[in-house]
């Protein structure tokens, strides 16, 4: 007698217990571990009463993501959202401006563009990267848009394009050279939002390095955490003076005068949370190198479900984070998403699918698109994002 | 022999010396300090990995401010500016609108209203609550405002007044009653900037209830701290579940998709801020009852001094938090303020003037306001602010 074939949710839970295989563990996603320094710096914040916008862990930190990435100015703001509202705004991005982004991402990136008045206008992925494809947006602009005075515009809505943001997806970084052309030939900005990536290289520099500017997040899920924080980051001195000035309040350095020279923000990163991220960036290096073991296990078990499923690896130019994990179901399993969705959370084993394509949000539905976001909807059907803490290797060869 | 008689500087440096004793201290504005539950509190988010945009401590600060001002609903956010900024989106300022704000504020009060593309207008001060002076607001808008549709329009530039934030300055109440009264004849929604009046009362309930919304800062020189924070406050069970929405990116709540209805902010207060703040919250009686103390000690020593300075008081409807003490030079002494600043300073006890009136300041130079802005212009020449840390008054009875 023939045994029944497995279901595809079965199958993917069965890989996924020979990584995770603690039953009584809820495996969420990626949660943060406070190994090293972080108490007795945040006791340090407590003993001195510095936890607020001024304090020395606030330029610890930001020297240390300086050193760390090879990028020479750092601002440590509230939050990444916050962090790439300056940046587009550093940028003189205004009410109108188009600022092409991936169809693809978290929804923060199409946000920050909003709070400026600015219209996100939705660009296609590649499965290479799961991020902006280079090619397909060369063409787009051949088609669509057009250089008048140095600037770029949307031929159709006539506004001018601004500024590309790519994200770098789950920690994958964009194919960083051919965009940085693109965007030197018509005129656009680049801008990296990098909230994912803090440790992902590309052809061996930290990703950063092409943008006009970039940001970071360290929110709680990310490869570091500092509560909420984030970081603009850029080679530019004038702009990093400003992003300083501009999260500031604007404040005009006095031992005693308030006088504000601009319209500021009140996005300064608190010294306590500082004090957790100066903690935690000492302890990147070995979250990367096991979140990069991890993801050797998760694309050794994978391989013999092969014809229903890819694990999601980096390309070839990139030595990536693998801040979140991804397996690929092939498009003739998308079908079999939501339960296989539904068997992995209700077996304490946390997945979930990438986010809705921002231009099928209500408040994004009649923004500027490419007409072919096919690969972006067919990703968007088939990821599924997979147990990805850094501390999950150590955890699982303990068990082994 | 006569003695010269000695210059003001030297006077005010005196008495302050009888309050703050100790030559070897440098007496800041207004420091925290945490002799609370702080540290266990914020080991406890290391130990649960809970440090972040979700947690327990998050709910159960919002509960305790709650508590403690009977307002029912307590949004908590990552400072006073982001309340500011969401109350008024809440209320649906829109580009082009009008709202009503004492000249003499914190630049905060106008930025918030600036991040909608709405336009601040400055209202005159009085004496007696440093705050928006009702009876000149009235005569104001009755030569200036009309009402249509039952909306208030500026005559002069056409624009709709949308909205009334007096501002409880340094922690002292305006005075609510007759502002309300006012906002209600002329369909002008009030919210109360009640940033640095955590603990400050009006005619025996607490700052907050008189407006549709209130909203509070925990920034590290407030009354009690959060390192960075604030709070939306509000009766109304509609607005604070929108504030809860619009603040977490407005993400519809589901255990593993992400879909986004409105243009959202990531503005929540992280779970290891509100760990301090939940601390922090517990001492907030004694630290209001220190420095209602020091408010007296301060009273007494200057009485002498009558002839050129008066101690800033509480108005007789009013129960302040004395949250930043201020002496106010008599009007022919205003000419020495700088001269005082200077001496204090430079003698460790720390001091300043009161801000910028907002009018001043070049990005709002053009906004609409009052002809006669004589109160908040005579202030701001003669307010000096006190250092006013809580734990002062127990530090000075230590060495009395």
């Amino acid at each position: 007698m023939l045994n029944k074939p497995q279901s595809l949710e079965k199958l993917i839970l069965g890989k996924l217990r020979a990584v995770l295989p603690d039953k009584n563990i809820v495996y969420a996603l990626s949660e943060p571990k406070f190994n090293g320094r972080e108490l007795s710096n945040l006791k340090q914040c407590l003993d001195t009463a510095w936890v607020s916008t001024g304090g020395e862990f606030i330029d610890e930190f930001e020297k240390k993501i300086a050193r760390f990435t090879k990028i020479k100015y750092v601002t440590a703001v509230v939050n990444g959202t916050a962090a790439l509202h300056v940046a587009l705004l550093l940028i003189n991005t205004k009410p109108g401006d188009e600022v092409l982004i991936p169809a693809l991402t978290f929804v923060a990136t199409a946000n920050a563009i909003s709070y400026l008045g600015a219209i996100p206008h939705f660009i296609d992925s590649e499965e290479k990267t799961l991020g902006v494809d280079p090619e397909k947006l060369k063409e787009y602009l051949k088609k669509n848009a057009v250089i008048r005075n140095n600037a770029c515009y949307n031929k159709k809505t006539k506004r001018p394009i601004k500024a590309l943001v790519p994200m770098h997806t789950f920690g994958h970084p964009v194919d960083l050279d051919p965009l940085k052309k693109i965007c030197r030939n018509y005129r656009i900005i680049l801008i990296e939002d990098a909230a994912e990536a803090l440790g992902s290289f590309y052809k061996g520099k930290h990703v950063g390095h092409w943008g006009k500017l970039s940001i970071l997040s360290f929110n709680g899920n990310k490869i570091i955490t500092t509560g909420g924080g984030g970081a603009i980051l850029t080679n530019n001195k004038n702009l990093a003076e400003q992003a300083r000035h501009i999260t500031t309040t604007a404040k005009v350095d006095h031992s005693w005068a308030y006088y504000h020279n601009r319209v500021g923000f009140n996005y300064r990163l608190p010294n306590l949370n500082a004090a957790l991220g100066s903690a935690q960036i000492d302890q990147l290096p070995r979250f990367i190198k096991n979140k990069r073991k991890l993801a050797r296990r998760y694309a050794q078990v994978f391989k013999t479900l092969k014809n229903q499923v890819q694990f999601f690896q980096e390309a070839e130019f990139s030595k990536s984070n693998y801040w979140l994990n991804a397996i690929l179901l092939n498009p003739g399993e998308a079908k079999h998403r939501n339960k296989i969705l539904n068997h992995t959370n209700r077996n304490n084993i946390l997945t979930r699918p990438a986010w809705n394509l921002i231009h099928t949000l209500p408040m994004y539905r009649k923004c500027p698109r490419m007409e072919d976001l096919s690969c972006a909807k067919s990703l968007a059907s088939r990821i599924i994002n997979l147990p990805s803490s850094a501390f999950l290797y150590e955890l699982s060869t303990k068990h082994a």
